[in-house]
């Protein structure tokens, strides 16, 4: 079964969840209106299922794979990057005035999931030109500018973020490599990265890296970094890629997962070039500030690395809606009509409404935040504008966290509906399975997620922005409940998922309450807590929005509109508040006792063998 | 690094929660002593930890595969298993009459968690035999017996299961491999067999393969399926393999996991062997009850499965651990003195603490299950012997679908521990991730537990079996409050589990009750909460376990012979009140939910388009 991309799904929630109308009413967008943004999203439903999707299963069974320095990617990912360049896809979100096509964040955010539900491996070497055209664009000289960007939008070159050390995972203060200044204002760096997506292909004329790396005398840790751009080819006179840089492909990973994506050991400094021991880079912004300037861009990056969770949660569930269609196998539980296709079946259809709503909830979630990147950029009210990107801010930890950890289930469930068929690798499912495992690690773990959502986003304003999305959240319940007061056929729904989201917020509260009063008294308390508390502002945030789309639907349903759309959306909502939203006060339990649990935990690991 | 078994740990559980003392004081276990017990549990220990374990990962990296008709296992799992055989680890549980040792079931669930904790891949092979020798013991003649246990039991031949055919998967009423009888008193047969863990390999001198096949008028549907004996090679008068049967392995699976483990396709009666067309088999008991014959060795399957999900997890457990203690990243929350292995950090403290509550809850359950199997074999006295066979078969379906859920999510954490090293295969955290997804498929997939659980377990007998087992964790929270109410050190840690082990039991009993009253009325909307019943059961009693587990340790430490030992695993139980047990209520509210979510997702996949 071929990958389809949800249209109908991504309309409703551009339309009812996520403001659409107000983003294009937004100066910046000023003569976009919903046709055209239709027209995008019908084209981009287009591309990535003709020419995207039917490579997915080929790059995990034909990795990208290293020779002699170079590296090969799957049969037809060169073809589909170079379509991919021409239909102008790189530069859907980005400035104009570097030849982007500066539309609307949530537009380009459903246009990703897509991309990353075809093919996630795929996907990858785009959102990290993405990362780069950005880092550029913030902090880049306009002579970088001009340089990279261009190039970088057309599809012509690719670019990538060199963190990672060896030595220096989540914690990039152990960054080791050195730049060297040149006479000619340029830099010789030298070292060893690792975990460098498509840090070295055949998809592009040439490689932008981005590279963190020490200046001599610079400081110690986090302070002493500085970003380099570091080409693959030095760019000539005419912009042409000209002298083959001193960086090399050491080799690539034998991952888990997104085998089609090589992952490269890159070398700086081997001597191997025509420029020379030490591969030339040049440095963006100013001396040391390199780490700000990746935590400026990161926003974005994690908030992709969230929007990937749900393109492959959709991808999964699609997958094995389709099995469950056609496989037969006994009679349904209350029943009397023999063997049935599965999706007949009680726990099938648990399964089932299970990825769905987890889908929905965490898609809806991202791209009510990507609506809010919008207004964050282009709100003509700075008060707005300011309040927009602090409520953002506040989502990405929760949309990265939760849609990724979200994915990891949701490809788990698509395995277990195909039974024994799930685990044989030509079936398909595995590989879902396998490819989201990388999603809450990479960008930042789910953990450092959580310490920068109860850090940064919570204690540093005292909940202010949090309690401001409860409120809101609240305004849904009592929505639902005054359904629920009427006599129409749906107000046991309505009465029902405003109990079980008012309980869930209440919750929510509490651990927020919590976690603000601990937070100076007791750090180690809090951050024992730290995940599950974004795990619950997940589930509740995710929930809210099943909470709106409910309403949404009810409304339609009113009016006479609904269709089987805004039916099974109601019934997704309701599987939502029933059987995931319960899951906060669980969530809150724990976070709650985190006092006592960090006490005792602390006491084992500090005997030598409470190992 | 390298597995160790959890001797200290299996000590404890055996005496502490599992009755030994009990179990070696029945009649068939006369002049079996605890230091035995020990030894065999050491001499089991140095066994898995050198010969098995090592060839783990091996076998992942050089899975088993097919050349022409024959099946390679990886390098050195034909001399380890040869030593397994010589070690008489295949015969530890079974009959002595027919050669095996006649150990408790206690014991040898302790040594299959050991071997499966090892090399699950490996450990299937023995496994399968166990089941094989289980099966014909039960329902076999005399003469079969005679012939096939003894080199069962030695190592020298293997069994295995043939029940799946490519449309008959957890329906096996659609089987259709055909059995014709012949003259002499055998049958041929002929049909073709999916997903044969170890159908063909070269581990053994002969593989007795146990079939399920169709009789020539048999009634349709599950009772008339008859089981049969077909060996690879027929078996001479002298008891050793003669001529080769027509029974083929047509090739091999490529799986997700468990790659060093051959998954074979059988096909019977292509005509190539030494003995014409159609394999030889021999029925097994009385025509048209092999499916009944199976499943009484199901439970003991089922149960299997469930160990090997302890064994997983434990494996992953310390290999987390291990990594965890050496690698340096970040100076945690609220300390000052810089970088610091990650294990003292709070969120991998977390992880490392889920892992180890889960792993320990889900292993305590099951041997206390392990040890009323032994009761319910040997008790003398009749009522006690029901009473324990109804409280094991009870805890089959929550021991295999508790453990294996849970072995998934304790692998998946285990890859989250080492982060962006996790995803790379050659660390080896993934292999536990990607071995650990069949569990909750194979013997019957979790839903299958969970219909079995909530039908034949619970509701036929009204809840009986059930509300015993409540009665019983009541008696603990009163022992747990009674300490709480102590001035002692740990009243607090006792009064927080005795809390939250009484939240979580009202939540179950309350779902048992929703369950018991809407069996009849509304089976559907039982079935769309039979699994989240299942695992709620699972949680509850493995938080039964950790709570008896406390009181053990906090008995220890008022005696002043509590070790670290008792201290950490006094820290696991309060984790797993804290972090864990609060998981019932959420799934209570789930499954009380049942009708709602049932009518509304029964009207959705009632429309054409709601798929």
């Amino acid at each position: 079964m071929t990958y389809q991309v949800p249209v109908e799904e991504i309309r409703f929630v551009f339309k009812q969840l996520a403001d659409l109308h107000g983003v294009l009413g937004l100066p910046a967008h000023d003569g976009l209106d919903e046709a055209t943004v239709e027209a995008v999203l019908q084209e981009n439903a287009r591309f990535v299922e003709s020419v995207v999707a039917p490579l997915n299963h080929l790059g995990d069974t034909q990795p990208a794979y290293w020779e002699n320095g170079e590296v090969r990617t799957p049969p037809g990912f060169d073809e589909a990057f170079r379509l991919f360049g021409q239909g102008g896809w790189q530069g859907l979100q980005h400035d104009p005035q570097w030849g982007g096509q500066g539309l609307p964040r949530l537009l380009s955010a459903a246009a990703s999931e897509n991309l990353h539900a075809a093919n996630m491996a795929f996907g990858l070497c785009p959102m990290l030109t993405d990362g780069v055209i950005e880092a550029l664009s913030l902090a880049g000289s306009a002579e970088q500018c001009e340089i990279y960007i261009p190039p970088l939008l057309e599809g012509r070159w690719t670019g990538t973020m060199n963190l990672t050390e060896p030595q220096a995972g989540s914690d990039l203060s152990l960054v080791t490599t050195r730049a060297v200044p040149q006479n000619e204002g340029s830099y010789r760096l030298y070292g060893q990265k690792i975990f460098i997506t498509y840090g070295e292909h055949n998809l592009s004329e040439n490689i932008v890296h981005l590279v963190l790396a020490r200046l001599p005398g610079a400081p110690q840790g986090v302070k002493g970094i500085s970003l380099f751009i570091v080409p693959k080819f030095l760019v000539t006179a005419t912009g042409a890629p000209g002298k083959r840089n001193d960086v090399w492909c050491a080799s690539v990973e034998h991952k888990l997962g997104i085998h089609g994506s090589p992952t490269a050991v890159l070398l700086f400094g081997s001597g191997k070039g025509e420029v020379g021991e030490g591969a030339i880079g040049y440095l963006v912004g100013e001396e040391n500030r390199g780490l700000e300037y990746m935590f400026i861009m990161m926003n974005a990056a994690r908030f992709g690395v969230g929007v990937q969770g749900v393109g492959l949660s959709e991808r999964a569930l699609q997958f094995a809606s389709s099995y469950a269609r056609e496989r037969v196998q006994s009679q349904p539980p209350g029943r009397t009509s023999g063997p049935a296709t599965i999706d007949q079946h009680p726990d099938v259809q648990r399964m089932l409404l299970t990825m769905r709503a987890l889908t929905e909830g965490a898609r809806a979630t991202a791209l009510y935040g990507a609506a809010l990147a919008d207004k964050a950029h282009h709100h003509p009210d700075d008060a707005e504008k300011l309040r927009c990107k602090a409520l953002y801010e506040f989502l990405v930890p929760v949309i990265k966290g939760f849609s990724t950890e979200m994915a990891v289930e949701v490809t788990s469930l698509g395995v277990q509906v195909f039974g024994g068929m799930g685990y044989i690798e030509e079936t398909g499912a595995a590989q879902f399975y396998r490819d989201a495992r990388i999603l809450p690690i990479y960008e930042g773990t789910t953990a450092i997620q959580a310490n920068d959502f109860v850090g940064r986003k919570i204690v540093r304003n005292d909940g202010q922005v949090a309690l401001s999305l409860v409120k809101a959240m609240r305004e849904t319940v009592v929505q639902l409940r005054s359904r629920a007061d009427t006599t129409s056929h749906d107000a046991d729904v309505a009465l029902c998922i405003s109990e079980r989201l008012e309980t869930a917020i209440a919750a929510y509260e509490q651990a927020l309450d919590y976690v603000l009063k601990q937070a100076a008294r007791d750090p180690r308390a809090v951050f024992m807590g730290s995940v599950p508390l974004l795990m619950l502002a997940g589930v509740v945030h995710a929930g809210w929005q099943m909470g709106r789309s409910a309403l949404a639907c009810m409304l339609a349903a009113q009016d006479g509109r609904a269709t089987d759309f805004e039916r099974r959306k109601l019934t997704t909502a309701l599987f939502y508040a029933t059987n995931l939203l319960p899951r906060a006060r669980a969530y809150a339990d724990a976070i709650t006792a985190g006092h006592l649990t960090a006490e005792y935990a602390a006491a084992v690991w500090r005997s030598p063998s409470g190992k």
